[in-house]
């Protein structure tokens, strides 16, 4: 029922057509979005001319395509689709205009946009092998319009190298630290920023990573204050919380 | 080394009455914080007037005492002394002006602030018995100065309650989610709110809730996007970034 | 809102006393169980005459007695507290008509109901050690009315004994097995029985018992078709299941 | 030994055919089945008409049709494959009257009952790739002549579609909630009905599901009255049970 | 039903004294034991004059010395209490012919039996503080009249103590290998020793040894041929099935 | 140093060949192996004639052959092959006179020897797809000459066939109990059974069975005295120790 | 079998006082240790005028004095006792020159020695809590005579405080690197640092710290190289490990 | 910026060139590292003429080989390649001097250079399953130009071929101990041995030893002293710790 059904109703029964019982009958039988609360519905949908999210993995590179062509047809302006895989890229290219990025599994279905805020995400990795999952969610973020900056292999081993990017961090308004192994990265940037930091544990590692159990437990246990966590490897999660923050303030 | 030091280091260099291989020595031997980065330090410092904080926890009643005098005579107004045991409290009380919160074993010493954000943060939580931890978020962000709406016992078993708030998690700029057990009410709030929403879970539970895991675990598997977690119980790191989120944008 | 209150917020709209806007205003800020989910708020509430449950863990023997006097003054014929310490027994026991079972943990407030269900559950459990588990299911279906036979110390390594029960396994409704250690009782019953078999799995046990752990996988890893399972000691809950399932078909 | 044996046995004693003691041995050795157990056997037997069951998984499609031929032959309407691989599938096409259900993994040899309960089950997941997990649910019951309804992305993040269905949740008379992730779909549900609810973990996830573990201990913590597990992943055994409570007090 | 009882019925029927349907009936219901499965319950009883055991956790002083006191007037002559409290067994002393062994946690009602099997059971441990759970198996094999040599103190951190009783592993008929921490002795005796050797991993240690799990896995994957594992502290478990094979082939 | 070196080297000292301090050097640098433990290094070889046994899991065919060849051709009558795959086992026939038995991987070079024990191993299963496994233990056990009678297919879920095979299980000398899933057949049987019983988990199973964890840790904590347990899917492990067993006070 | 006795026994051997036969059976038999690896014995006893150790967890007071009491008398100039409780420490006060450590629980009975080292260790841990382990580190190392430095409270989350200690990290020639919570403190000093860091997990932390499982995997997972880990807590291993090393090339 | 660059802005101040604010900016922003501790950046560089590392997994041959070329190019002698798959060597082959170890997946470019040190690291495995880790340990150790000693195959449950190896345990300056399973074998050594013992877990095994946390957990909790752990299958860690151990006192 939507707002103005809702009102219809409520003529009706000002005007005597419908009956109190019918009336009543009908208000408690009707589904919770039906007065009012589709914003529920869409309260992931994103501010006009953003993009609308297709999670691909498991889904056929046709059903992607599908989705993309149908949400790209009704206007969207950008369409993000994560977890793509290379087979489902190269199928799609042909039939949509798509831009995919190899590092972070991420495609692209119309334009990606222009950064709109003034502040700025920093993503940073801790080795290379952690770049897909940055990538995911700085991709995710720029996708979203969110302005981003990449500090990609400022691992803790190697102290200096992220010391060497100190002012982009303290600049930050939101950092996303994404690391595997021994996850320590979150707390060191943790340490430095004066901002919320999003820690993404990454399944990158062997033997006692278990996973990426181990990051994880790490950056949970994090004496760094500000520091909160996403699932191991979701970098979708950590870009599109980052760019809710990032909007924070901005008009 | 602080900043008057490096100028006159500089102004001796200037002034030739120090030779430049010592400058030079003194200069690369200088800890860090020595040149300049004093905010390193005290990144965690709070805007003027704010809470400076005391982890209670394996402290003495006197050790907390001692440095919670130190902060408090130093001119600090608000000094927040988290998981303070009532044994703590009892033998502070008569050396200090503090203010004893038995719910959330939180001390204030001075005055707990008035508000002074225009924003809200919503904390939630599940059962009574995740109260305290709720409690310990709550009062940590009153005592860093934000404006706090509490949304107790609306547990995902009864819908209804928690729906019937459903205006107040509409509203808040950033949500803290605590739960125990089966850790559901943080992915039923991030699916109704459009903000970021920070899951505390709890250790309440018992047998297949192994201390709290079930609850982090479901917690960081949130289908819902805007939600991250912190560690069991950290009811205080939900509070300073839920107040750390919520000053973003407020001037 | 209440259902008279729905009714007369339309006959005022009808009358014209109230205008559409606010009316629309009103219902849509209306807590969900108010336009007549109000059984959602009562879905646990049980028919007339039975019990209503505290449960007493983390509660103080004054809160309990509070809680259960006004239930018991409301007319509440049976007041079921489960997980109810001997301490809190003894203090409510001036205060209130209690009777206590020591094993189980379990205290009734008022009357214990005669059976009004011609079914039976039966409650089998492995060693003497898991008896206060299974006290708690076969004190909880009764307090709900269900008539229920127990079955004790039919552990699965002296087969014969458990055997020698073989009717009233065949003969009941819905069976409650409740086992630690191994946790091979559900199996083994499922295997023999026609009904819904509720596991149980307890902590009792040492070493790689884990806490219960073994008998919990134990027991989800059920061969046997028809065996669901409950958290570790959860007593209540599968009784509670228990009575639910033994009133289907009853009248 | 049939109960004709048994018969024959006693009349040969009778008659004294056969002396005290053979008989005695006779009857001492004789395995249970034989004594009139026969319903041990053949518990898991299915009322007339109804499916005999095969698990596929780990069977050559040749086995498979070996034995589905056989329960075909042998007079059996329906015949419920599980876990049937498409290979398989393709295999049997040619030999046997063979419906596959893709989703689901599920052949049916045969006929698939036409439902012969009023009362219904629904079958609720969370996501659409619970969805293979749930039809092995909601076509168990069916070959088993259950009545189902399916509620298909419901989950627990767009509340709203959920609670649209409210009046099929609150009809059920037992309801198979199916989830993987953070499994809060139990709980919801749990909370909304009033009749015994089936939890199916699914190992659907990545990262800290490990593989269903999340959800497993979501569902077992349910603060929810009402709520029992199966195993990750086993619709087969959800159904299965579902079937037998919906049969209780049906003739 | 006995074996005289069977006779009965069948002489009945024999004698026509009880018809065919009755006897059928009889005979289907009867328990499993009755129909000659007596040892089933017994099988767990010893050899006339052997120990009778006590399992003493959880059960009260009272509990204790009443069973003790029923097998020893029954003319037990040997009573195991596996478990006992240093308070049981102050309670017990009084009443009845107790001898307590601390170390180990063992009473003995009645006499320590004379060993009487020509082999030997080695009981081997790593470390002093593995000393009570060895004593458990030592005293358990003991009371039920297997001899036993004890090696403690033979860790493998200093191999020259373990090689030095080289003789006594190579002439044992079955060896319990009984270790914390890191749990591999089990390995280096079953590497030395040509018999079964059963293992016991305890939960002796701090940190990562994580209540016995690190001894428990240790062991199981053991590398030597012929050694098996019981539960974590399980000495009586250990002792019990020693005795077992140290049987084997004696008259 | 082999003992008739030992011999020289001391005749050589008393016929003042060798001074004292180069016997007393080279005797304290001897390896141990020297000094007469030479039944150290061949302790786990098996009586003359039997069979000396492949690890195959990780050799190449190759190998495999080149390690059976030797054997054979050095007069073993009985060479067994572990895990060995259906490609070795192809590329082997040609080369070496070999029995493959598919299920239970497992080759056998020359003669697979006529049982030489008067007692029996039985071998019992829980389910179709723990037969690779109960195959491994019975082949190992028959190859090292032992008399084996398999049980397979009697899970406790249908008790009556198990209970059909119960003079099997009260005739053997030690009995094999090889389940995957739950793993309550360990306990039953050793419930029945008057002998060890050896325990082998099986990873067969799905969800929540975590690659034979469940039927381990519920085998660990089995009820039944008698039954100690080898690692997840040593059938090799079980049936060497059940042959070590089974010949106990042969001659 | 001392040096002496076997020098004594191969004399006779070369007198003809003793025959060969007899002289290999002695060989043959004797203890290892005996044949010269009196060193194995000892290989734990440290250089002449250091400290020889006892583990004081699980001793009684009077057992640790009793064992000191006998090294001190021996002549040993320190005895070091780890784990030593307060009331040991009370009660060997009056019996023995004790000085007790209490943060660290050490004792040393008779003279910490003096530094005898050049080069020195490092010792450092992260936050408050961990003090007590790595006092038990220090001074493990400074009673077995090593240099050592302490770095205390420089946790990586405030990371200028380490940074100005960067020449005490580059000179030291093994750190030992106490952490809990997140454990990053090995890692981000493994970076720093030239020499072996060993790394100490400490149980110091709540929630998912799980009793010092994410700092243990944290620092396994370390990416810095040079790096390696000790048990959680075990502050006695480190140091003594710490002090071997310090020892390698000092003369 | 470079000691050079320090220099010229320190003569600027003292020419006046630029003044003292300036100067102070861009002191305090300055990255580390130009400060002096260019060491930070290379303190894994490694002593003229030794190797510089390349970790392979995860990177394309192209990668590798281009890596590799820019380094032997730029005059490194010997370039050592961990984890290198067949693959990446067949395709490095053409472009490279490349010596490729299959066992242990190591490639070398350059020369692998002759020993440099007097002392020796003893590299020691269990099972020849063991050997690749083994060989990691040994080849990097060997690239970094230490003397290696390699004893395979001595496993504890043979011991006798560890103890006639003990004379090589007792030189050895330091000692990695590399195993999988029960992992006993760097216990066995560490109490052998006067050394330290650096223990590499491996994730060799099957069932219980869950992918190497089983000889892990067994090694953490070794009861000998001067062992310490790296990560499961880390044999480059531990030669590369061995390496610099072993280096220590050498000039």
């Amino acid at each position: 029922m939507e707002q103005k059904d809702l009102k219809k109703l409520l003529k009706d029964v000002a005007a005597g057509k419908v009956d109190i019982d019918s009336a009543m009958l009908k208000l408690r039988l009707e589904p919770f979005e039906d007065l009012g609360f589709a914003k529920v519905d869409y309260h992931r949908g994103i501010r006009q001319g953003a993009a609308e999210v297709i999670y691909g993995a498991g889904k056929t590179p046709e059903q992607i395509v599908k989705i993309a062509e149908k949400l790209h047809d009704g206007g969207q302006k950008t369409v993000l689709i994560t977890r793509m895989s290379t087979q489902a890229a190269q199928y799609a290219k042909d039939k949509l205009p798509l831009t995919y990025y190899d590092m972070g599994s991420i495609g692209i279905v119309g334009d990606m946009p222009e950064p709109d805020t003034k502040s700025t995400i920093v993503v940073a990795s801790g080795g290379t092998s952690d770049m897909p999952v940055a990538e995911e969610a700085a991709l995710t973020a720029e996708a979203l319009g969110s302005r981003v900056t990449r500090l990609y292999d400022v691992g803790v081993s190697g102290l200096h190298r992220l010391l060497s990017h100190a002012e982009d961090i303290m600049n930050a308004k939101v950092i996303v630290a994404v690391a595997g192994m021994e996850g320590a990265l979150a707390s060191v940037i943790g340490g430095l920023a004066d901002c919320p930091v999003i820690a993404v544990p990454t399944s990158v590692g062997y033997g006692a990573s278990f996973g990426g159990l181990s990051a994880l437990l790490s950056m949970l246990n994090s004496c760094a204050s500000g520091v909160s966590v996403v699932n191991i490897d979701n970098g979708f999660g950590a870009g599109y919380l980052a760019n809710m923050i990032n909007r924070i303030g901005e008009q």
